[in-house]
């Protein structure tokens, strides 16, 4: 059996909840974010398209911030999942939504054929919500930071 | 002659601005979003694709980010040319990058195939900074709320 957290979190979800343009495997033309643990920090590595630009030569602002989001809403659910030694996607579901999202651009990020590297990790757990900070590095240089608000939806079974 | 405020913003960027995923006209895969005064507010109609989703139904938090983002930057832009009485992408070239994007996601905003309307107005300039206010409209409730900060960058001619 494959170690649970080599898998994505977001190759862990249920197929019916995999549609995602950011991070889901069904998306027709997504953005298909991997996250995976690296001790209590969720990573993510993403290589973008050369037409993903913003200013010329520049990582676009709307894809970093894609970025961030799906990021670090694969990180509420899989530390959620930790939390209580479940399996992503066990019944009943775990899922998230975000609240908020605040991103302070720090540098312009180069856009180049190489990935960037996202890292976040959970500042707060407060009820449902869980707060969350999450950096990207370009060439080992964090350009981004941001400050994510996930907040655990209940749904009834039959939406799984 | 066409009266320019009906020309779209990012339709008067020159021709070198115009790469930007989510805003620029000669980017092969972007959002093209486009940009008009009404009055002082800056407003914009954009139609998702139905790829275009995060949670089944529902438009991704990225894609409003990008929305965001550059539409506040249009504005921005044309907020500035327009107090100094100068035409969009005369020079020396006014061109503004994004410093920070605060975004509170209200409440979901339902993916269909009509169009969601983004209003933003200038909040306060000081200095280079140009802070301002958007809100996102889905059937005309507002679903996302955001605070966007540009920053005016000062460029050599000949990197116009």
């Amino acid at each position: 059996m494959s170690d649970p957290t080599s898998i994505p979190f977001q190759d862990q979800y249920l197929d019916a909840r995999a549609d995602c343009w950011g991070c889901g495997r069904n998306n027709p033309n997504g953005l298909y974010i991997k996250s995976h643990w690296e001790g209590d920090e969720a990573v993510a590595h993403f290589t973008p398209q050369p037409y993903h630009t913003g200013h010329k030569g520049v990582l676009n602002g709307g894809i970093i911030a894609t970025l961030m989001d799906c990021h670090c809403m694969g990180l509420a659910m899989a530390y959620a999942h930790r939390a209580e030694g479940r399996a992503i996607g066990s019944q009943p579901l775990i899922t998230y939504v975000t609240a908020s999202l605040k991103l302070d651009y720090l540098k312009p990020t180069p856009l180049t054929d190489q990935p960037v590297e996202l890292r976040a990790r959970v500042a707060n757990i407060d009820g449902r919500k869980t707060a969350m900070t999450c950096s990207l590095f370009a060439q080992g240089e964090e350009t981004a930071r941001g400050e994510v608000l996930g907040i655990r939806i209940v749904e009834p079974p039959s939406l799984a």
